[in-house]
């Protein structure tokens, strides 16, 4: 009687963004250990299983890591396949790797099923592409959890130079904002904050990153919040009205 | 009579990291327009859909990007239902960003569904997190495709404080190595190429920077590839052997 454990990817809301590999570990799951942020959709594919919150509410977790780690090992161990089910992709700031040391150490077999991240999937879903030709060649993902660990991460950059998405950062905005501006980042660089993304509910919001400092973006924060960078905002914001005369003339003789 | 384009991520290439809402837009596609790197298991949803195949072929473009515009347009000014597949994810790297300028300048409605990006599922499937922490609080992502661009992009990042991710760049591996090398990079720096990642025949190679700018990493290297560069390398090659005593006293006490 062996379990194992797989490590899936829920995606970044929308259950339409599933993978069908994480449908299908779902539906024979025995157990699956949720995060905060998975959407009810994405549960009912698991119907036989026992489901187990352990996330975090109100800023603490639910359930120390340490213990998720053993209610894994346990269960596996007991012969039971286990979903650890985490929002976006299970290895993007989502603690995945410590999760498969430990079941290494364990000796559990496990498998990792990857997820679309939030950190294309919400810039996708404003319209914004996190490349384009000429304009960025490069973005960087970073985590605005916490101050150091964001200040560290943007500190190897140069600035103004390449496309910033900032996962977990929508409580502390303003400072990232002020942290990027103090570090020589222009004032005017584009910038949005996608909220909900991929959902019904998603919201957006575009200024600069000096507005984005300044506290006051009109927008309802109790989501999951997305905030993207550089000057590729800036290209999801063109609508019809921006569309130049020659630009017309070639679309009209397709 | 209105058609609409759907511009869909196919992910890294096992075809069950497609997302459920790409195969329902594959199944009702009248015309679907697909890259190079798209498994015959995930074309084979669109059933009732005419095929086109524009990607690139021997490094040439087989139809150019402004004809694959005028290929979309025209078909949904039909009223057809199209579909943009992509591999990965289409707004990293894929030009996604200039299709739909283009479908907006026409005033076509399209919809994005984003994918699995080889970015993120390349380094997971070889059991590499991009980030971890105390490790690693950020990654850059860039196309490896030209020497310019590469060149650029990692100019903006200081020597030894990220994850990269390279996509597009195994034809130029050694370049690459030896372009982070003159820019201070360790190299000690711990290295990975996925090549046909996800995929049954998938295969790793792990090494350190220099290593990889060497040109004699042993890999067969026809299918698409990933290179991955930085310490969290090291805690993919972990193995069994590798785990300490204390942890596995640990891992028994569970």
């Amino acid at each position: 009687m062996t379990g194992r454990v797989a490590l899936i990817g829920a995606g970044p809301g929308d259950p339409g963004l599933l993978t069908r590999a994480a449908i299908v570990r779902l539906r024979r799951a025995d157990l699956v250990l949720y995060d905060a942020l998975i959407d009810e959709g994405i549960l009912k594919y698991a119907r036989h299983a026992q489901r187990f919150f352990v996330g975090k509410r109100a800023g603490r977790h639910a359930v120390t890591q340490q213990a998720i780690h053993t209610l894994m090992i346990r269960a596996a161990r007991r012969g039971r396949n286990v979903v650890r089910l985490k929002g976006g992709d299970p290895f993007v700031f989502g603690r995945g790797g410590e999760e498969v040391l430990a079941l290494q150490r364990a000796g559990v077999q496990y498998e990792v099923i990857p997820g679309v991240s939030s950190a294309l999937a919400a810039p996708a879903a404003a319209g914004i592409p996190v490349t384009h030709r000429g304009v960025a060649s490069a973005f960087l993902v970073v985590s605005g959890h916490d101050d150091d660990g964001f200040t560290s991460a943007v500190s190897q950059v140069v600035p103004n130079g390449v496309t910033i998405v900032v996962l977990m950062g929508l409580g502390r905005s303003s400072a990232i904002a002020e942290a990027l501006i103090g570090r020589g980042w222009s004032r005017d660089t584009p910038a949005a904050v996608i909220v909900d993304a991929t959902k019904p509910e998603q919201q957006v919001w575009r200024g600069t990153l000096d507005e984005l400092g300044s506290d006051t973006i009109d927008i309802d924060a109790t989501g999951p919040g997305t905030i993207v960078i550089g000057e590729v905002v800036a290209i999801g914001a063109r609508t019809a009205d921006e569309i130049t005369a020659e630009e017309k003339t070639m679309a009209a003789k397709v």
